[in-house]
């Protein structure tokens, strides 16, 4: 069976990395040992050996062993081994990049929707969406295509952003942004707002934490969906 | 030779569309009787007819008529035609692939590189830099290529902001993504805030408004730009 998780974020405004969602990871990755780390997301452009230290930091406390992926002669071949994978925050554009260019995407749908555990988080969540249209990332580089590894059948926006009351700034809010998008594709939106999460179980996707989310469809109103409420009428 | 202006935005809070701009563009755009628009950005997903009758009104206070560049059967001999050329605000991403539908980057770097006024809001500034990697847009659909038209030698942050004091969101700083963009580029970025232009005449890049603008080079402290500078060096 599937099991996927999807986080807005890593990291709570002054909690450490990972922290809030330790417990629900500790029953997501029963009985893992050992976990797949996908660090090409690089925050803040830190190093590849770097992200994963500090993600192998964050999993000691639930006494899971990290390796990175960049650690692997053949990276398929890893994919196809490992009893989990995580795939951290940062760029969406250069993790999808090289994504492409390790020629990673089928192997990881192929892995995951046969049941290796997945958690992604900011970037490595957008990937878990039909495409990465709906990223709030700098395009810093070109990839070869914006489609993702659809474990949902939907597309996020993480950091979910309410549009601040007040704002006299002129830039668009993120709900004008979806509303473009929806203006050239009729994939619905989920903004996840962070402390938010969904769990993909099979086919369930049920909207974890204590926020609710905001569901963008082509052509409708936006609408709220409560903790606990399952989307797998989308 | 070449005049080029680039504004981070068409609007100032609580003004009319291009209101703080016209007294520039009147000097500008002299002499100029018709101005050829660029509706493809389209913000909010307005219709180019409707975004052209805003643009159309705005220049009828200084006495210039307004055609849509999507109302000629011949976009390539419209851009070589016409006596100015305006790119309106919205979504860049959209903006740079139809300009690559159309096969209308090369007339366009020809005709402004050669005199033709050129007036860029916004997603209509950011391709005036040399890639459109720092745009804030979401990425709504895949441009061939994010190379632009070059006008200047460094790239645009258009509505650039600075880190809010205070903040609890753990999404990135303007800052953050800028500095990730260095990681894998030595391109210069600009960043224009609200009610600031570029003022590209020949050679001289000159710093318009009354605020500073915020230069970051790869790795290099960002520095501040005051109006009247000139970024020629760069």
């Amino acid at each position: 069976m599937k099991k996927v998780i999807l986080a807005s974020t890593s990291t709570l405004y002054g909690g450490g990395y990972l922290d809030y969602l330790l417990p629900t990871l500790k029953k997501h990755f029963e009985n893992v040992k050992t976990l797949l780390f996908i660090p090409y997301a690089r925050p803040s452009g830190i190093s590849h050996d770097d992200y994963t230290s500090k993600v192998s930091h964050a999993f000691s406390k639930i006494n899971i062993a990290v390796k990175g992926l960049h650690e692997f002669d053949n990276p398929i071949k890893a994919i196809e081994e490992t009893q989990a994978i995580f795939t951290g925050g940062g760029n969406t554009f250069l993790l999808v990049s090289q994504l492409y260019n390790f020629n990673l995407i089928d192997a990881l749908k192929k892995a995951i929707n046969n049941g290796t555990p997945y958690l992604g988080c900011s970037a490595g969540s957008n990937i878990g969406g039909k495409t990465m249209n709906t990223t709030n990332d700098m395009p810093i580089v070109l990839p070869k295509s914006f489609d993702t590894l659809g474990f949902i059948n939907f597309n996020l926006n993480p950091h979910y952003l309410d549009p601040i009351e007040g704002s006299t700034h002129m830039g668009e809010t993120r709900e004008t942004r979806i509303n473009e998008f929806h203006k050239l594709s009729s994939i619905p939106v989920l903004g996840l707002r962070e402390g938010s999460w969904l769990e993909a179980y099979g086919d369930n996707v049920i909207v974890r934490g204590e926020l609710t989310a905001r569901l963008f469809r082509q052509n409708e109103f936006p609408v709220e969906i409560a903790p606990g409420e399952n989307l797998n009428f989308l």
